[in-house]
């Protein structure tokens, strides 16, 4: 009894240690591929292009309560206007509007006009993306993120003439210059701005086809502008703010970027990057840095998680590229982990728990019940993963996943498909949302009419909750395309984005709730970013779907 | 008839062609010199010392009535606090004391000490010469000179680990920082901050007399660092503001330095960039800049074209150069034009006219008649040119000065000596003043007992008006001195200078009024220099006459 008990504990110890070694051996194999994967990511890092870019005039920032954010630009004059006169307390504040949204490097030249230079000069510059930015004054700054991301410089200048360029890179479309001080004895002006603008977008992507709608042509133009201003030495979210890699706009911006520019080292330095700055047990990080040195932020999406395995795949599909695929497949195979550790006998995903331990985020919606969505994205990564096996020849690594998806899939239409509304439903308050039919109809949860009936019953109900960004109505369009509905994917387009080009978007925003033009995450509007790649996705629908959008 | 007109108007216009060419000769001559002036102040030029300095610790900027205006720094630890804590919202104003006055450039090094720097960190950064600078809010801005000379700079981070160098030149003690925002999520520190510190000064005076007074002692402690800061690559005013040449300063500063640092190449440096900066007819701009390339002001002060004359006297005697006094002659010549140009036939300077013409300073003092002055600083430079000239073999050049000095002193005698108060009167008014009483003495119009006389009453008057600045405090302990009226002498300069020391004074003031500690000339007492060139000559007191001032 006794030599039985210790041989109980010494086999448990065993066991124990066998558990632990393989742990560990699995964090030593990690560990090397982590580094294996960050020499390729440098490897794979684009050059930027650098063109000089000239403003194309001066605007003047009115007023307006029918413009986007009750304030519009006005042209003023040519720029000449400004490099011909003194600078001073009179032109104080004057608008110049480079006629596009760039992110680089702004230089200004400073010269004397009149008199000796007897003492320092001090302005202001502000670059703003939008006009009401430039109208708006950011102190006492009421955001909850830092102050700092707001794009205004103080310079002053001791010697002229001068050439002074602004050390920090900035993202804006109109630059506006306070004077603060110099001396009443001696008259400057400004002779030259010029941006150094940057981007890793190289290819010209080919022109629509001459049958396309203007307001798609548009729609199109001002995608490709953001996605283009997006892709500098990563997929930035936005230039202006945060200018770092994020899964979810990774995924988005490599699919348009599949049907545009083509930058498919671009894409596969991301996704080395990305793997390379995983936990030590390989769960990606949802956002990650450069500079310094590369570096993760340790901060855990969920669903960008899941997102990565989609990118990976759309990738692969897209550059048949299979051998980065192989590399990266531990990646993707180790992110299934999420959805086997959530998965509750019966087939749910216990939400519950998934939202205590992670951000799931989804969209950036108060009040959206995730159950639903998390249910959805989990089975259509789960497919999308097996497809993905499937091209490079792994999928016995993987063989449970379909019945995996099946089992999860049974689950949502028996807890989650409400068969009298034909909607489904997210919750215990039943709640019926955009994101939740979006994400069950891309699982393949519902038939193509059930998908077809829950879309179109959508916009008629009041208390439905409607997608709180652009990157959630990027899964509506998707969902749309998916039932078929391809004259509502269109409208949907239409109505969103190209309301947003009507609004006078030269790139598309973070954040547009057509009912509130001053919605913002972060309690302050100038903070958001007007610029952000996980809007530019019309670009894709538009090109992917020529017979939908290009007629 | 006709002919005797022709002649007539023929022989005007030959003289006149004549009188041009010789102008147009005259000017060309002057091209030539100041070309090779210029040349020569090029390859004078001193080098800069460079140091590196370091904060001694943080300090609280505390209201104290008794303080100078009313604040006073107080020791609030090491510098260790700073650099060992998180830099954020409630570290926000700390105040760094690096122990003295220092000129140069300042780097700051920060770090991440927790979390990943996901956001752009803004920080201000105000450098004060006195504790009430630092305390003071610069905005809005109510003074009269340029805003960009107070000396607070805002600087954005984007990536960290940084080290980030303010590229305007500074001059401090104190350094606020203020937090102006950084990202809630991550935390950073302050690890470092330094100071480039340059001056041109690089000898060390020697010690004095070991019976020499406390006070003095101090006195002369604190002028040394006034003039080592000013010393740059030029005597310069002040180096918060104007860092410029100025004749007046120059001056001040040379025969200080003649009696200390001992840099003649620098004095030598200054003289000749005045010279080839000369207007085209020879008359000195006030005051020259370096850069971008050497230029002139244009800015005439007519007592400063005089005093050019003296400074040169002064370092030829010092240093027995007289190369460099026979180069510079014809400049100390030229200004003699204006002494002729406004004496009139009764030997009297014609103030109102020169007063219409130039700027005549002498102190910043509302209100002083400035007759007396120009009459006394006339005849002391032309006794003073004519002892250069003689130093340097020139006096056949000036043969006439003797007489006319000696006219215009015996004009001051009979029309500006009031026999009866032993004063001399300024203007309609009769205006008393130390000004008056000071270049009058110093141009041997009173003897001995009248001025001995003059200078005693002085004190005793209530109306009498008092030197606005320690610039013509400088010329009032000069002729104490002249006067024989040494003990007198030694307690005006430790009433004044002394006074300046028991407030704390690290290096001596621009403008210092007993009355009125926020006097300022231009509106705000914070764009006032706390560390002021013509301040500094206790210095040259104190060691050019050992037998008054160190016993």
């Amino acid at each position: 009894m006794l030599m039985l008990r210790y041989f109980c504990r010494f086999a448990a110890l065993t066991l124990c240690l066998l558990l632990l070694k393989d742990d560990v051996h699995a964090q030593d194999v990690y560990a090397a591929w982590r580094s294996d994967w960050l020499k390729k990511a440098e490897s794979y890092k684009p050059s930027l292009k650098e063109t000089v870019k000239n403003p194309v005039g001066i605007v003047k920032i009115e007023k307006d309560a029918s413009a986007f954010q009750g304030f519009k630009a006005v042209p003023a004059g040519s720029i000449a206007k400004l490099y011909n006169v003194t600078f001073n307390k009179n032109t104080s504040g004057t608008v110049v509007d480079f006629g596009e949204h760039l992110t680089g490097y702004c230089t200004i030249t400073l010269k004397t006009r009149r008199n000796v230079m007897d003492a320092p000069l001090r302005l202001k510059l502000t670059f703003g993306e939008v006009p009401a930015e430039i109208a708006t004054p950011f102190d006492p700054y009421p955001g909850s993120l830092s102050r700092a991301w707001l794009q205004d410089e103080t310079v002053t200048v001791t010697v002229l003439p001068a050439t002074i360029t602004i050390p920090r890179r900035v993202a804006f479309r109109y630059l506006k210059i306070d004077w603060l001080g110099s001396s009443p004895g001696f008259e400057f002006g400004i002779t030259g701005i010029s941006v150094k603008a940057t981007t890793s977008a190289k290819q010209t992507p080919p022109a629509l086809a001459g049958s396309t709608p203007v307001i798609i042509k548009d729609i199109d133009r001002v995608g490709l502008n953001t996605l283009k201003e997006c892709m500098q030495t990563v997929y930035e979210d936005g230039p202006k703010r945060d200018r770092r890699l994020w899964i979810g706009d990774t995924y988005l911006e490599s699919l348009a970027n599949s049907w545009s520019f083509h930058n498919d080292s671009l894409t596969k330095h991301c996704l080395y990057l990305l793997a390379g700055l995983a936990n030590e047990d390989g769960i990606l990080s949802a956002d990650v840095f450069e500079a310094p040195v590369p570096q993760s932020h340790k901060t855990h999406l969920l669903d960008y998680c899941y997102l990565y395995n989609l990118a990976l795949k759309e990738y692969v599909a897209a550059t048949g590229d299979k051998q980065t695929g192989l590399d990266l497949w531990p990646v993707a195979k180790k992110q299934l982990d999420i959805a086997r550790k959530y998965a509750l006998p019966d087939g749910m995903m216990d939400y519950e728990k998934a939202n205590r331990e992670w951000w799931v985020f989804f969209d950036w919606k108060d009040g959206l019940d995730k159950q639903a969505p998390l249910q959805g994205i989990t089975i259509f990564t789960l497919n999308q993963t097996y497809e993905l096996a499937k091209m490079l020849g792994k999928q016995h690594e993987v063989a449970d996943l379909p019945a995996f998806a099946r089992k999860l899939k049974d689950a949502a239409r028996k807890n989650m498909y409400d068969k009298q509304s034909g909607l489904f439903v997210s919750g215990k308050n039943k709640q019926v949302s955009y994101a939740g039919q979006a994400w069950m109809i891309l699982a393949g949860v519902a038939t193509k009419s059930e998908a077809q009936r829950a879309l179109t019953a959508l916009p008629t109900l009041n208390d439905a909750v409607r997608p709180g960004a652009p990157y959630m109505e990027h899964y509506y369009i998707a969902a749309l395309i998916a039932a078929g509905l391809n004259i509502e994917a269109k409208q949907a387009v239409i109505d969103y984005w190209g309301a947003m080009v009507k609004k006078g978007a030269d790139t598309f925003w973070e954040v547009y709730d057509p009912a509130d033009e001053f919605k913002s995450p972060y309690g302050f509007f100038p903070v958001n970013s007007y610029c952000h790649a996980w809007s530019c996705t019309p670009v894709y629908f538009i090109r992917k779907y020529p017979d939908i959008f290009q007629r």
